[in-house]
């Protein structure tokens, strides 16, 4: 079986044109086949703030209304996604980018109104133009990575009915990762600020090398949220990397992306496997 | 060998969006391969003018500054771009959107600072980030067109040094109909405001219907800009229809997106074609 690395950015490397480009140079050195899914950054939010448009955020989600969702077209599918193809080009990988609409790569459908996940109040939130994906084309992706192509995902899907939908990057990579376990041996990376799972949340040198179920539950709060060594802020990034696992993903690895070759080998960073 | 309908639309048909949903409608009926090239519209200029960025043209070319080029590439290769696709999609069209870093498609270079077209005076024009086009790569998109992908480009092109570059649409249909038209038999329709090449530009009724290389030396002003019959704004233009169809190209149609299938009948617009 081929195996298939698939990443995710966050805005910390994003909004750094240095990281950026220093991890983009890194990636395209990675060999075989190989996604970039990357998130948008602070310059939706500056762009909406130039143009006057209120940005609402429930739960640390955006609540995409049709300017935002204009705006995060704009921002995601065009100058992010564009610019670091333009820069992969340039390191003589090959990408191509896509959003969800392109080649029907990601379905899904507009969120329906549902109180927040706190659960606290009874109001029910409408975030919008907000998509939870129901399918992954499969057939579309592995073509062209069997042409030797390189990925890179907005996050912006479709719902086939012609509307664009704002999509979460995290739960893109994981869907991606899903759909494509059956055909390669993949390895899902989700990078962001800490160099991996920590022991002690404010020290960056106790990072947890490797997690499995077991370990997991020991460490995790219990669900009375008493105890555990796990920030819960993680608990979510968690469950989604087990869930991945369950789903025929090889393994999860969490940690930063200035240390891509590292989290590759395992000296760097937290991988999330069974067994 | 295959047919392949190449069209390009401009501002007209996308800046108005009843009139882009019944074009996308009748280009997704079109039956085999087929490459839509869009324009900009005057989304681009209406954002940088909200944004405060001055826009500058000589002679009708927009001058792409850093911040120009941030603006198109948002407006073109995101929003209109990712929006046409979405619509063609819920038309049961496989659409995917392109520019030219997707996949290495078109290659281009910086255009060099030059006199203006008009050639009055000495000072040279810097166009900034324009990209005028050297290659196109027509192994990917043969492979997408032969997997009945429809392919949608907005006019941006990359250097390979991780550059991107704005292009004119028409310039990008050309070059994509003389790359193609080795491999297939290749019908260009450039779409505008006007009902096709007309012989009164004060007229709508006097579209000229075919035109070949001789009948349109006997209509075209005489070098000192003196007599002829076509209005000199469409020299170009036709200049440019002339040089596809020596290129293999098999017919050029000019005439309004509003009428495609009449364009493509041969009943509406004007076909340029040779002997």
């Amino acid at each position: 079986m081929e195996s298939l690395i698939i990443i995710k950015i966050g805005g910390n490397i994003i909004d750094d044109e240095k990281s950026l480009l220093s991890f983009l140079k890194k990636f395209s050195a990675i060999d075989g086949r190989k996604i970039l899914v990357h998130g948008g950054g602070k310059l939706a939010t500056e762009l909406a703030g130039k143009l006057g448009i209120e940005q609402t955020l429930i739960d640390g989600r955006r609540i995409t209304d049709a300017e935002t969702l204009k705006i995060v077209t704009m921002v995601y599918a065009g100058y992010i996604n564009k610019n670091i193809v333009a820069k992969l080009q340039a390191n003589d990988c090959n990408a191509i980018g896509l959003c969800g609409a392109d080649g029907d790569a990601i379905l899904a459908h507009k969120r329906k109104a549902s109180p927040p996940s706190g659960g606290g109040g009874l109001e029910r939130v409408d975030y919008g133009f907000a998509g939870d994906i129901d399918a992954v084309n499969t057939d579309l992706i592995s073509g062209l990575l069997d042409k030797n192509m390189t990925l890179v995902f907005a996050p912006i899907t479709h719902n086939r009915q012609g509307q664009l939908l704002n999509t979460n990057a995290d739960t893109i990579a994981q869907e991606l990762a899903r759909g494509l376990c059956k055909q390669y041996e993949v390895t899902l990376i989700y990078s962001f600020e800490k160099a991996g799972v920590l022991l002690d949340v404010n020290d960056e040198n106790s990072v947890i090398k490797k997690l499995d179920w077991e370990y997991y539950q020991q460490l995790k709060p219990s669900p009375s949220g008493a105890g555990g060594k796990i920030f819960a802020g993680m608990i979510p990034k968690l469950d989604n990397a087990f869930t991945a696992l369950n789903s025929g993903v090889k393994k999860v690895i969490i940690g930063k992306a200035e240390n891509l070759e590292e989290l590759i080998s395992g000296s760097s960073g937290t991988t999330i496997k069974n067994g």
